[in-house]
């Protein structure tokens, strides 16, 4: 099982790509998690370029048709989602591969409400499968924990690996819901 | 009087950018109303790099500082706000001379209110001065209207206007209240 990490955050020492390499670390057995490290290099969304995307946009949607699941991690800024995470998914309107996608996204600060239901509520439009069990909350801003000491630490590591088992069963059980078959995708 | 207007959609046929050129040519005597040309050179916001910002960065803030108003306007993109529009507000956080700045947020689709609504709450959070006489919707998404169709139209060109006077008005005001000092900008 594949699942792609998206980071909303292009700062090197972002709680929330930290949070990101330590799920790849404690991924159970049978998941591979990787953190996609094109985000930055995707343009700004531009939907005249749609019929020949730029070749950052050819490579999320190739990483994204190769992945069983989403795992999303963004902070707030200013009260809304980042305009990096939104960038990408603007993009991935336009990707059929997209829809239906189960995708988890964790919080990384549960006080910053408003970027998480507003990027829940975009994923939603999009027609992604939120799995809610895996899409957990874990305080971390302000506990200046670095991606090992969130692996050392008991409670972080438990949240995490809870929410990636949560996730490799939800997506387990849709696999075997639709046996070989694809979903429907609409238009 | 100066205003800086910012649309959140590359596209070259879109509503929203038609609807600030229809604005340039609509603008009151002793306004200048600009269409930054920019804003689709920004790069993706990281915070890293703000202690010398790239160019196209810069320009933004030399674009805001010379305003003496904003006027957005934004399509709406999966029930959120473009990520176009939010990476430049995203650049603005750091950007001492948009705090207490008037902004006018035009819609161009008044159903669209998830990210009018979102829009304006990171406005709000940054401290921006929200002209809500200005902000008006006007009914565009589906009308088929051009540039030159607007600034025809006796009922869109009215809508515009009044929004135009009324941001006049409020940026006067403003600045007859305050006489020739700034306003008091924290941190």
């Amino acid at each position: 099982m594949k699942v792609l990490a998206l980071s909303g955050s292009l700062r090197a020492a972002s709680i929330n790509s930290a949070l990101l390499r330590a799920a790849m670390r404690l991924a159970p057995a049978g998941m591979e998690l990787r953190l996609w490290s094109g985000i930055g290099d995707l343009p700004l969304f531009n939907p005249d370029l749609e019929p020949h995307v730029p070749s950052p946009v050819a490579a999320l949607y190739a990483e994204v048709a190769a992945a069983d699941a989403l795992l999303i991690a963004s902070p707030e800024y200013a009260h809304g989602v980042t305009g990096t995470i939104k960038n990408a998914l603007d993009w991935l309107v336009g990707d059929e591969s997209f829809v239906y996608k189960p995708v988890a996204v964790l919080n990384a600060s549960p006080r910053a409400h408003h970027a998480d239901a507003a990027l829940r509520e975009t994923l939603k439009t999009m027609s992604a499968v939120i799995v809610e069990a895996a899409s957990v909350s874990i305080p971390l801003l302000g506990s200046n924990l670095t991606e090992s000491g969130m692996v050392e630490s008991p409670s972080v590591s438990g949240a995490i690996r809870g929410a990636l088992v949560a996730l490799h069963r939800a997506v387990v059980l849709r696999q075997s819901d639709q046996g070989p078959t694809l979903p429907f995708v609409p238009g």
